[in-house]
C-alpha cells in the first residue's frame, strides 16, 4: 500500500538536467559557469581542520550572513543562508503558502516551481509572458484576484535570458497582496550598464524576497549555497521555524565565505561569460538562429525554419557529445537553451551546429 | 503585516543546544562524539579537486548509497541520503502526513518532533513511556485509534538512553496503519552484546523507516550527513518528489564516503565511549545519582534528593565552564543529560560535580 499523502502520490518529481558519465561530453545544458571557482576555495579546502567537524556547525551560518550583509549594505537579520537556492524556494512555499492557496509565476519558467507547488498542495497560476518576454499589464490584478500567496519571477528570466525592468518589479511588489520572490540566480551575468539595484526594493517592501546563489556566478553549483535577502520579518520565520536547524554544514560555510570574499575572481568570470555571450549570439545569428537579448549565461536560440527542427538539432548535438537543453513544451519547442561555454567550447558547438544546419542545403 | 501561514505564525521554532563561544568550555550538552573523525576525512578534504565544484553534484548521492547498501545488505533503492538526520525527519513529515493528521511519538522525546509537526500543521499525540522507559501495552492501539499517519521512536531512546527491544518495535510495525520511523541516531553506541539487527525489520515491513547519521557515531555533526533505510516504495517518493533536487553537496559526499569506509576508526571510538559510559555511570552512582541503563553516548542522571536541584547543578556546572543539558519539563526536571566525554573531560565533570554536591554536607 502507499503511505504517501494524496497530493504527493499524484504528483511528478523534478527532472534534473542530464549528467553525462563521459567526461569528454561538452555540458552546455545546466548553465554552470565554464570557469573554475576562486583558488581561495581550494585553499580553504586544504586548510580546513577536519577535527572541527566533530561539533555542530554554527546553526545559522552567521559569518556568511555578515559577509553578504556588508556587501549589499543590509543587516544580518535580512539574510538567510540556504542549501542552494532551491532550499530558499522550498522554504518560501512552506512558510508563506497555505494548502490550496495559489502559487503564481510568469510562464514559461523554472520547472521546479510546479513541483514545489505540488508538494505544498497549492494550485499553480501560470500567467504567460508577452511576446517580448515581459509581464502582461494585468499581471498583479491576476495575482490578487486569484488570491495568490506567493509569486516567483526569475530575473534575468529563464529560459529566455531577458531582463525585466526594476520599475516593473517594483510595481508588482507595490500592489501584490502576497510574497514576491525574485529568483536572481543569473543576476551576476547582467551587463554592468543594465544592472539594477534590486536590494533597493527591500527598503520600502516587506513582501520582497531576493534569491541569490553561488552556483552560477561563483562557479559553485556543486557546493549548494544560496541565500535570501528580504525584510527581517520575512526572513525570521524561515530562519527560526521552517528551516532545518543546521542546514549549512561547516565545510560549506568555510568554502562559501572564501568564494564570496574573492569578488575579483568572480567578476572576471562574469566579464568573460558576457564577452562570449555576445560572440556566440552573433555567430548563431549568422547561422539563422533568432534569440531574445540575454542578460544571463545562456541563450535561447530559435532554429531557423530552413534547418532541422530544434529537437533534431538537440539529438544531433547529443550524438556528437554536446549537451544543450531542449524543452518539449509550448513556446520553447523550436528553441535550444545553450549555456555559454569557454571560447573553445563555444567554437566546438558552433562547428557542429554549422554541420547540422548545412545538411539542408 | 505577516505573510506567514497561520500555523507557522502561531508556532515556536526549535531551540538548538548552546554553542559556547569560549573554546575552553567543556561541551557535554549536545551528544557529539568526544573523539575526532577518521583521518580519512581530513585526507579527503585535502585531495578534493575544488574545480569539480563548478558542476552540479550527483543528485542522489549514489556512491554513498551504494556504500551503505553494501554494508547493510540492502539495495540502493532502499537508501536515501539526507542533509543530516533532520532532513529525513522533515521529509517523512512532508511525504507521509497530511495537514491535520496526527503525528505520534513516545514522550518524552526529541524536541524537534513537535516543531516539525507544527510546520506540517499536524497535531501531536504524545504517548507517555512507562516507568521503565518502555512503550505502554496499548501503544499501537492508541496510534491507530487516533489515525496517526507517522510515528517516530528514538532508539536507543533519548534522553533516557534506554534501548527498546526489537520485538516491541516489530509489534508496532506489524500493527501500525501508518509509517514507523525509528530514529537510530545513537545506535552505534549500543553494546555489541545488546545490538539488534533492525534492518531485518525492513524485509517484512513496508512501513518502517530507519534513520541513521554520521553526526554521533562517526564524529561528523558538523558535516550534516544522515540517511534513511526502508522499503523502496517508502524511499522513492522522498527521493524523487519531496527532497530538494541536489540535497547533498559534492564535498559532503566525498567526506562522508571516506568516513563511512573507515569502519575500524568509528568502531574504536564507540568502544572507548562505551568504556567511559560505564565508568562515568559508576562514578555518578557513587555521588548518589540514579540513571536508567544507557545504550547511548549520554546519561540521564537524576540528582539525589540531598543535593541541590538539577537546575542548580546545571547552572553551577555552566558557571564553571561545563555545559550539560537540562530540560525544564515533566519527568526530566530533576535530571541532567550528560554527553560522554573523553576520560579527562569526564574527570573534570566529576570533580566539579563532587564540589557542587558536597556543599550540602
Amino acid at each position: 500500500m502507499s503511505y504517501e499523502r494524496p497530493n504527493i502520490a499524484q504528483m511528478q518529481g523534478y527532472t534534473w538536467g542530464e549528467q553525462p558519465a563521459d567526461a569528454r561530453t561538452l555540458k552546455l545544458n545546466t548553465n554552470e559557469n565554464p570557469y573554475p571557482p576562486s583558488p581561495a576555495v581550494g585553499q580553504a579546502l586544504r586548510t580546513f581542520d577536519a577535527d572541527l567537524l566533530r561539533r555542530y556547525p554554527q546553526p545559522t551560518a552567521d559569518p556568511f550572513r555578515d559577509l553578504v550583509a556588508a556587501h549589499f549594505g543590509l543587516e544580518r537579520q535580512q539574510i538567510l543562508v540556504t542549501n542552494g537556492g532551491d532550499e530558499l524556494l522550498r522554504l518560501a512555499f512552506t512558510t508563506f503558502l497555505s494548502p490550496g492557496q495559489p502559487f503564481a509565476t510568469a510562464a514559461p519558467s523554472y520547472s521546479l516551481y510546479p513541483v514545489l507547488a505540488a508538494v505544498a498542495d497549492a494550485p499553480v497560476l501560470n500567467i504567460p509572458l508577452d511576446d517580448h518576454w515581459q509581464l502582461p499589464d494585468d499581471f498583479v490584478a491576476q495575482l490578487n484576484s486569484a488570491g495568490a500567496g506567493l509569486c516567483a519571477l526569475v530575473n534575468p528570466h529563464a529560459p529566455s535570458g531577458v531582463l525585466m525592468p526594476l520599475a516593473q518589479l517594483e510595481a508588482v511588489a507595490d500592489e501584490f497582496d502576497g510574497v514576491l520572490l525574485i529568483d536572481e540566480a543569473y543576476v551576476d551575468f547582467v551587463d554592468p550598464d543594465a544592472a539594477q539595484e534590486t536590494t533597493a526594493l527591500l527598503q520600502a517592501h516587506d513582501n520582497v524576497l531576493l534569491l541569490r546563489t553561488l552556483s552560477k556566478g561563483y562557479a559553485l553549483a556543486g557546493l549548494r549555497l544560496g541565500w535570501g535577502m528580504g525584510a527581517a520579518s520575512l526572513i525570521e520565520p524561515m530562519l527560526t521555524k521552517t528551516r532545518d536547524s543546521y542546514n549549512i554544514n561547516a565545510v560549506t560555510q568555510a568554502l562559501a565565505a572564501a568564494a564570496f570574499a574573492d569578488q575579483a575572481h568572480a567578476r572576471d568570470s562574469w566579464t568573460r561569460v558576457r564577452n562570449e555571450r555576445a560572440r556566440l549570439a552573433d555567430a548563431l545569428a549568422e547561422l539563422g538562429f533568432t534569440m531574445p537579448t540575454s542578460q544571463s549565461n545562456f541563450l535561447l536560440a530559435y532554429a531557423p525554419a530552413s534547418v532541422p527542427a530544434a529537437e533534431t538539432l538537440y539529438l544531433g548535438l547529443k550524438a556528437r557529445g554536446i549537451l544543450v537543453r531542449w524543452f518539449n513544451q509550448p513556446r520553447l519547442r523550436d528553441a535550444l537553451r545553450i549555456s555559454i561555454g569557454t571560447p573553445e567550447e563555444n567554437d566546438r558547438l558552433l562547428s557542429v551546429l554549422r554541420e547540422l544546419t548545412s545538411h539542408q542545403d
